[in-house]
């Protein structure tokens, strides 16, 4: 199966290939968005994806891959792999590579901390030149089922290579994060989680909790009377535990930093209910901060 | 000026009036919504506005009232007065009406939290009737430029009576609220306002919080890489504070209980960054409650 012939559709021609053969390890949302994008950019590349067969089947479908197994043989002769699991599945799969990918080839990952996986990627044998990756995207909804090529337009993409970087990869990954859309940028692999917690992991966890508050509050008939404010407020609240438990073993000290300046300001707020101080003093800076997102 | 004729606009049928003269304190985004959806359903009905002379102009321009004033006089004659100021600035207004309107009158108003109204009510002289309400309705803006004569489309508006109330008011203020789109429901103002410090007060507070947080440690270059997430979850981010000062100080207790609850489970996913139990726990929870919103 892995020696299949790439599809090349008709009309399409597609942009020159950056890689010849991309393997995808994980076909959820990031990792099959970005599988169905790579197809529709370059035709002649090949796509082959790893996960269980019934993901498989959904991604063929989809017209995601050219070709999948639920094993990693499948991507042998990839020169790019990218590993689009959990964080701690990400970690686990690198130790694998050695010994299913015998060639030369760009290895990167979507992982949404980097210092965990920089750090494990050290061990690579040479002939792999790893470049952490993590495009700032994603939708309210997880899985292959969810996945959509223009998932990375317009979206920064960011690359926290860690020491010497050999071999024009980085130049690569940038060609191939702008073909798909998206606007690479280079970032420092502690500088990356401790921004990340802040932009993208406290509201995810602030929203789940508020979820939870809210609901166990107000119950199924209460929730009846909510407006978009809260629906807004908890966009987030479906997003699945297990991708978040990596993440926040993986970045704890930024999370926890985050989290405690986020406790004392709610803290703050609590104790002056009823004079308004701190109220006024977080609004306005609120207001400020709201002002300049853009 | 209060003696001006209604501005009857030709093609523009409209419905029966429910009140001949209504007169409505405070033209922000609320009261100008109101003014404006009134103007539109009912064009034989005179709308009187109460504002700085600034805000009338606009509300003029706007179309949204027929008569305005900066004084309490213009309103003599009404037999609908809705306040819609901030809370404790509807108290206020409450205690002048006796001085300024002579006649019978339905009162309601549309602050954000019931219990401290409807006790304030209860001094009002018995021409006056007052049924307290809250439209769940809402806007990124405030102020008379962000009014919609939709704002109340499809939302509910709870009425809060408190005692007997007498005269079919709560009748027409059933219709009065139906006619400009939104769906009336009563509640007990206790039961409301616990209701809304976790619907509404709880998510105001903490995307508030969240969003100088966030600000304050990555700055306004950091909140470049910023997405929908952030973008989503802090939405109510750039409330005006001096609705909210009032919100809070007449809610301070149920507010509080919501926020210890928040507090709580923020602490509990703080501890437990590395293991991720809690965060299993709460996640599980909020994608339940998530789904349950409409």
């Amino acid at each position: 199966m892995s020696k299949s012939l790439p599809v090349v559709q008709p009309g399409r021609a597609g942009q020159t290939p950056i890689f010849e053969k991309i393997g995808i390890v994980g076909l959820g949302l990031m990792g099959g968005s970005l599988a169905l994008a790579a197809r529709e950019v370059w035709p002649s590349s090949l796509v082959v994806g790893v996960d269980e067969k019934d993901v498989l089947e959904r991604g063929m479908v989809r017209g995601a891959i050219d070709v999948g197994a639920d094993d990693l043989v499948v991507i042998a002769e990839a020169d790019l792999v990218v590993l689009a699991a959990p964080v701690a599945e990400n970690v686990r799969l690198l130790h694998m590579l050695d010994e299913y990918v015998p060639g030369e080839a760009v290895v990167t990952d979507l992982g949404g901390t980097k210092r965990e996986m920089v750090a494990a990627a050290r061990a690579l044998p040479t002939r792999f030149t790893f470049v952490g990756g993590h495009p700032l995207a994603g939708a309210a909804r997880s899985g292959i089922d969810a996945a959509r090529s223009d998932l990375f337009k317009g979206r920064p993409w960011l690359f926290t290579p860690s020491g010497t970087v050999h071999g024009g990869a980085i130049e690569r990954l940038f060609a191939f994060a702008s073909g798909v859309g998206s606007v690479p940028k280079l970032l420092d692999p502690d500088v990356h989680d401790r921004l990340v917690a802040f932009l993208s992991h406290l509201p995810q966890l602030s929203a789940s909790a508020l979820m939870r508050v809210v609901g166990d509050a107000v119950g199924e008939e209460g929730l009846q009377l909510s407006g978009r404010g809260l629906a807004d407020t908890t966009r987030l609240a479906s997003s699945p535990a297990r991708i978040w438990r990596d993440i926040c073993a993986t970045n704890a000290d930024h999370i926890g930093e985050a989290l405690d300046l986020l406790i004392a300001d709610l803290k703050a707020l609590r104790a002056d209910l009823t004079t308004g101080d701190a109220l006024e003093r977080i609004f306005e800076s609120a207001t400020d901060w709201k002002a300049k997102i853009p």
